[in-house]
């Protein structure tokens, strides 16, 4: 059989910027009792108002996330239906008042993306039997019309709701492209075959954790971003070391640094801010 | 066939600099109204000088973009014919009152270039074949007219002007020398034919995306750097993703870190400054 | 033989939170002396607390050591029973007076963790021998009741107190996933032959080293995290370089920075703040 | 033949410090005029003295550069006789008001190095022909009358003036030591051809750029600094890439951060400090 | 022969400890010239004391270094018998007026080694022909009896005097893990020769420079640090030129950051800090 398209098909849904700060502990509490009650009451009001997101259309919110050691205090994730609305986000934190206390420390620009190798196969397989040259406009018309039935069925995945999960863990990855391992130049069927069986595991943990994988080619320094989210933290480690040792992660996988966060839900703001439990 | 010399020609243009700063917003909003007023005044004049850019001779133009993240929050490109008035662009910035609140976080130093890979074969073939000798002034002579007949051909490519497109996506990239694979002891046809089926991804894109290269060895650490421009960034993905997959891409190239970018007329510095929406 | 599962079963104990600080001593020496006073005691008091733990379930402890060098001053390490309370014991010492002299230079997030190869391969190939099939009720329900019973045997090594030896070495590591070197892919029977051999060393040393193997995949950049506790730190480096030519470091190990701490009990705080001796 | 020793003879010359600040434009413009004009006044004056250099001996000169981009604003680049020289200088400047305005950001410590290569495989050659035993006392005088010759008719490439031509182009770079390709473990015949054939591409660009090579091997994190100075910067990018193809380049070396600068006289010193163009 | 034990045998002596420091000139410069007067009286009685060390035991020496470049301006090194003891000398140092201008950029932390590369080979296979079983109680012994002998016979190297001469070299080492080479995989006779081949070439440089080796596993990010001294910073550059011909350095040695200092005695500590030559 002659040789299929290497590039997958995706989807893609919501844009994603995660926004991480250190907190100028030392600088907040030397503001006056009221002075900081102020400023804490235009947060709360903001990032409720953020983690509500729309009524209409898509959810668009945003949620915040305590975050353990120095690598940052409070991370800040936003999902909006493009770039100049994350710009519009991140430009309206830089006025609220307590964004004088905000320093950041590392931030990931992606867009939601659902890879759909296993329609890729299929598609490529049917339109190379029906002679259809890649690229004409007949094979392209193939592929839309694939790709637009895929978008209307997996909407609600495109453009999700924020898990309410108490915890969050935040990692970007690569494929490898080494001088001899190169997920780049592995046939299709191979990495659909790798894919698949990688997909078997997560299947495994769909209870307990839920998974947003996003894409940033083009957009940040990984390839992709993954998000997890799971009430129990423990699932996290023990879904990605699982993972580890399928062909797809153990092979060709690079991976960045990895952000960890308790749910900071608005109303806990304040406590958080004083440092009392946010249980 | 005796093997060609292994230097493909090029052609180079404008003089390049990007900027990249953070801004001091909690500076920013600490000032008195009318302060702020009178230094995006002169902002605002400055930015539209340089975004003009020329009526004679060469665009020579700057832009303005919102960066995404952490990494900065204002972009600038310049375009310029020397080293030295790229020099003379950014004293002249840091002698304006808003770049009190720019904090510089990157920036890189190219020239605009075109490869010609197509030609340089097909020249030193030629000149092979009437058995001149590399190097020699009669070989030189050959390579100038190459040269200077494409140079004025295409001029408007060389000295560009700044594409009015919505965003802008900038990476910089090397070819690897690796001990196995090492782009620059493939023979030249070879590399020929990867960056013409490069090129032809590229070509499938040309409605959608505006693409500048320069070249930056000697000038800056890495070897190129890409400019990408386009109404909607997702094709920047699209684009960049598929290319992955192409010899050139998938075994030879490693790529740096990637910078968004929305484009900020200086008519909209001003609602860029007080958080509203730039739409 | 049929191969068996590759992942190795696993224990977690306590959440686990270094925390490295620079101490800023120019700013606590320009303090007059009775600022100094009132902000060591309430250091003092927090620190004693922590140290203290818990009388009742899992000691859940925290300890100080003063650092060497220039990576940090004061390295605080965390037991908790979860992120949350690892969470909340930061935010709290963000309330402290002191933490204005804090500044955050590093830190890594685990849990404290028992790999169980012996266990494991033994495990899978008695299920396997009763022909029942992975990731089935019946060879999910083995696992459970091998890990309970392991658990409960294990229990004082998993939510463990802080040994009281006088120094501490820190570590972050990796397995290996090179183009030729892959932990991940090599049989658990051979991984499990070689923690064996590892572990063997670590056994002539158990006398003048405690260590408590914390796992971090999905929490931090590293896999690993590894704290050895000894009275004469020269055992740290004859333990480690005798490891090093185990094959399980040898070949598949990476490591990350080191951090070396002299145990500083609350009561020495006030000697090491004014540059006593804190023997 | 019998294997030759493998290390080159080396000449060493002018110790050679860079150093590269960013200036702090904000601070400097909020001083009043006069102030400005006191400090500017110390600052050409100071500079204008080590850019004479010397009239007896060695030049031992100093210049400043104008930087492109955020790595730096200011590069100076010093020539002394010995590393304690280069201290003294640098103690100077810390002395002066300037300096409160400099700050810090790369520096490069090495000494000019011509390798004789083509002598060092014919000497030891000589040598073993005559029977020599190598690290002999009669091999050393052989070695010693080699390098004191050379010396002697190389001394203005060892201790040089600066060039001044406009552009300056500054980098580091090892060979590398792989683990299949290993400069180290070439035979020396083989590394006489390569620099050879690399030297050649050098003088084909000798009208118009001009190189210094320093070695810093001992003194700084790479193992050569190369400087190229030139009135046209684009010779920097024709000439490096073309080694780049070269096996020596291509093959075996590792190139660190590039710098590029434009030359500074001290005359242009005022409008370089107020925004003007220094043309 | 049956394979020999591979870790070699060390002996350990002084810790040790580098910093290396920016220092503030801008803010030493501001202060009034008593103030200054007295900060420097107190810094040089402080170094004094601790540059002549003690008078019974171990010689315990601290010195300073003025170092070149942008990496730091000062560095110390301290021989102690103990980490405790280097960890009082930095909370000294902390404690001093003048450390309110030292910033610290840099550090390490190791232990003064002599490996025994060749009485291990030799003392391994004595063991082994008398038919001793490795980590027995009688090979322990035998082991015991030969470092103890080794240790007061080099007394004097394990708890050196810091020499006199005029400049330092620093660097930290490793040797490689990877792939193909792998020092911690070969054999102890291979890796014995190789080391007896690197020390030929040290001692024909013993006459103008001296030696201390440390090591750092456990303690430090290298494996070890390396101090040469010498009164002519050319040989350091010759030293580790030749040396990295040589198999142990070609093949296995990878290099960290090189720090380069010039002696700094006390009562040059006055001209230093005013810029004046310190010759």
């Amino acid at each position: 059989m002659a040789e299929l398209p290497p590039v997958p098909l995706t989807l893609e849904g919501s844009s994603l910027l995660h926004q991480m700060f250190r907190f100028r502990w030392r600088e907040w509490r030397g503001l006056p009792q009221s002075r900081r009650e102020g400023i804490l009451s235009e947060a709360v009001s903001w990032l409720q108002g953020l983690e509500n997101g729309k009524t209409e259309g898509h959810p668009n919110q945003s949620a915040a996330y305590a975050q353990l050691g120095h690598k940052g205090d409070l991370m800040l994730i936003h999902f909006r239906d493009s770039f100049e609305e994350l710009s519009e986000v991140e430009l309206a934190l830089a006025q609220t008042e307590i964004s004088d206390f905000l320093e950041p420390t590392h931030s990931y620009v992606s867009v939601v993306e659902l890879g759909l190798y296993e329609s890729s196969v299929k598609t490529y397989a049917a339109l190379a039997e029906k002679g259809i040259e890649p690229h004409s406009p007949e094979w392209n018309a193939g592929l839309k019309d694939v790709m637009d039935r895929s978008a209307a069925a997996m909407a609600p995945r495109l453009f999700p709701r924020i898990p309410s999960s108490k915890y969050l863990c935040f990692y970007p990855m690569d494929k490898k492209r080494g001088e001899q391992i190169n997920w780049y130049t592995a046939p299709i069927s191979e990495r659909q075959r790798m894919m698949q069986e990688h997909g078997a595991i997560g299947r495994r943990y769909a209870e307990d954790v839920r998974q947003i994988i996003s894409g940033s080619i083009g957009f940040d320094d990984w390839e992709w971003g993954v998000d997890l989210f799971a009430d129990d933290p423990l699932v996290f480690k023990k879904l990605i070391y699982e993972m580890r040792f399928d062909e797809a992660s153990a092979v060709y996988a690079a991976f960045g640094a990895f952000y960890i966060g308790v749910r900071l839900p608005p109303e806990k703001l304040s406590r958080w801010l004083s440092g009392g439990s946010t249980t």
